[in-house]
């Protein structure tokens, strides 16, 4: 705690924690205490003024106001001082202290839906006129403790399109669901799919994002990218991105997701007419009941 | 920090410090990278999951949603964890430390209003019907260090009606500036104006707070209170709120703004045929450039 800390009321914060009464769920106390004890300890720090309060109130309410079912500022703000990153990092900690590591994860960004169609195997998720380099992606879902191969997993893969925009950003050049789809995997344990080569792209800048990114003299711009999520009702899922070796904005992500192996290399393809580039990906998941452990969501349940 | 902290990368948080441009202020710098670490210590001590911080995200962007002209929910959200109260502490802490101790502030919160009218002194402020009990409120606003009065003052008062609600949350019973006024004090340092006791009413809870504070199983009542605004150029302004010493939440008010010196005795009033009551209420300010100190302001304006 800071020096100055001892200039105020040093029961203030036990105060308001202790206000909390009994019913209150035993995690969301813990929680919430933690918090409050975080935000006092924070303005005491600082020496908060009333007019930099203000100022973060109004900024908060501008998130709120901005938002809606196809825009999730408050998310991005978390992406851009490193939250969902770090909370992606406690989850995956908790993964790969069971054993081996599966397949990296990293933040799932505010551009999922839940509404992306199933599509065949060899088929494209490309459906709109793009700029792009059009790309075989494929590879095999893997059991992390037995290597062999996860048929009937399932693939979720959403990406921008050339113009770094994602369908529901940009309804005059994209229809619904173009740049999304879910693919299972076959008796082998093999997906494969034509999709983008991806593009990179800057956070909108036109909300309070923009406003933070300013404040902060940084680049609002994330490296080309891939999302996935692949889950089966056996398997703890893995939401994860995929990023191309070559881009420039790998060291400066403007939401801290990058992992340096989930840095992929997209080839040259040869006597495909449909396809420029190949790539090829390979994810491990790790059993739910990984060496005995139980399912991880009953101890992390969501209070709040 | 806890133990658990351990477990993580522990350069995470500073990569997303360091990556703060040169051309960020100064004090945002300090404020904005003292935030990130307090908010990162936080997520690590609690071991944060997706799905509580997924519901904080949506927490957040209802807070701004509801949010308008008349309703500032974020604020109230400030209120409900002791924020505003505590960063009333810190900048009181800043006055009393220049020398003797002028009248206690305490939060302005969510219902102050710029458009108040000015009023004569011995006026009523009470313009709409209600149930309570008129009271003449008087009192002087005096100069902390010399002790003389302090004419042209304005005391700048608002309050609740008899159903616990501001002229804004209640078109259909109160006119505009129902129980709003500004008044100066005359060449004695005095004001007096007509007002109704205060009535005792609960937070709205159709919003987030109300979320938070059932999550909390806290009361969302505020005791009885009336507020207060006392202004003159060459002193520092106190905003601040009195209490009626029988009101019985006074030991559990929902946003922690209560202070001993606040408590006042409204006692019977004789002989006025306008009121049935009596509030004495004197006011010290401190001069702003008092004991050789310059005027707050300048030390501690908002950047963000």
């Amino acid at each position: 705690m800071a020096m100055s800390s001892n200039r105020f009321d040093p029961d203030f914060t036990k105060n308001v924690i202790e206000a909390i009464g009994p019913a209150c769920p035993p995690r969301s106390r813990f929680v919430l205490s933690k918090m409050i004890e975080h935000i006092h300890d924070f303005a005491r720090e600082v020496e908060l003024t009333a007019d930099e309060w203000m100022a973060g109130v109004k900024f908060i309410n501008t998130c709120g106001q901005i938002s809606d079912a196809k825009r999730n500022e408050t998310h991005r703000i978390s992406d851009i001082i490193g939250l969902e990153s770090l909370v992606d990092e406690i989850a995956n900690k908790h993964l790969s202290e069971t054993g081996e590591a599966p397949t990296s994860s990293t933040i799932l960004g505010p551009f999922w839906s839940p509404n992306a169609p199933f599509r065949e195997n060899g088929s494209s998720i490309i459906e709109s006129p793009h700029q792009g380099q059009v790309s075989l992606m494929h590879g095999r879902v893997i059991d992390l403790d037995t290597k062999k191969p996860i048929a009937n997993a399932v693939v979720d893969i959403w990406e921008a399109s050339s113009n770094g925009k994602y369908d529901f950003q940009d309804p005059e050049n994209q229809v619904d669901n173009n740049l999304r789809g879910k693919f299972r995997t076959n008796d082998n344990g093999e997906y494969h799919f034509y999709c983008l080569k991806p593009t990179a792209y800057s956070l909108p800048t036109d909300g309070p994002a923009g406003v933070l990114l300013r404040l902060f003299d940084r680049s609002p711009w994330r490296p080309a990218h891939i999302h996935l999520m692949i889950t089966h009702e056996g398997y703890k899922p893995v939401i994860t991105q995929i990023y191309p070796k070559e881009d420039p904005h790998l060291v400066d992500d403007s939401v801290f997701a990058v992992k340096p192996d989930l840095v992929v290399d997209f080839k040259p393809r040869k006597d495909d007419p449909k396809a420029e580039l190949d790539l090829e990906y390979n994810v491990f998941l790790a059993p739910k009941a990984h060496k005995g452990e139980t399912s991880q969501t009953t101890s992390t349940q969501a209070n709040l």
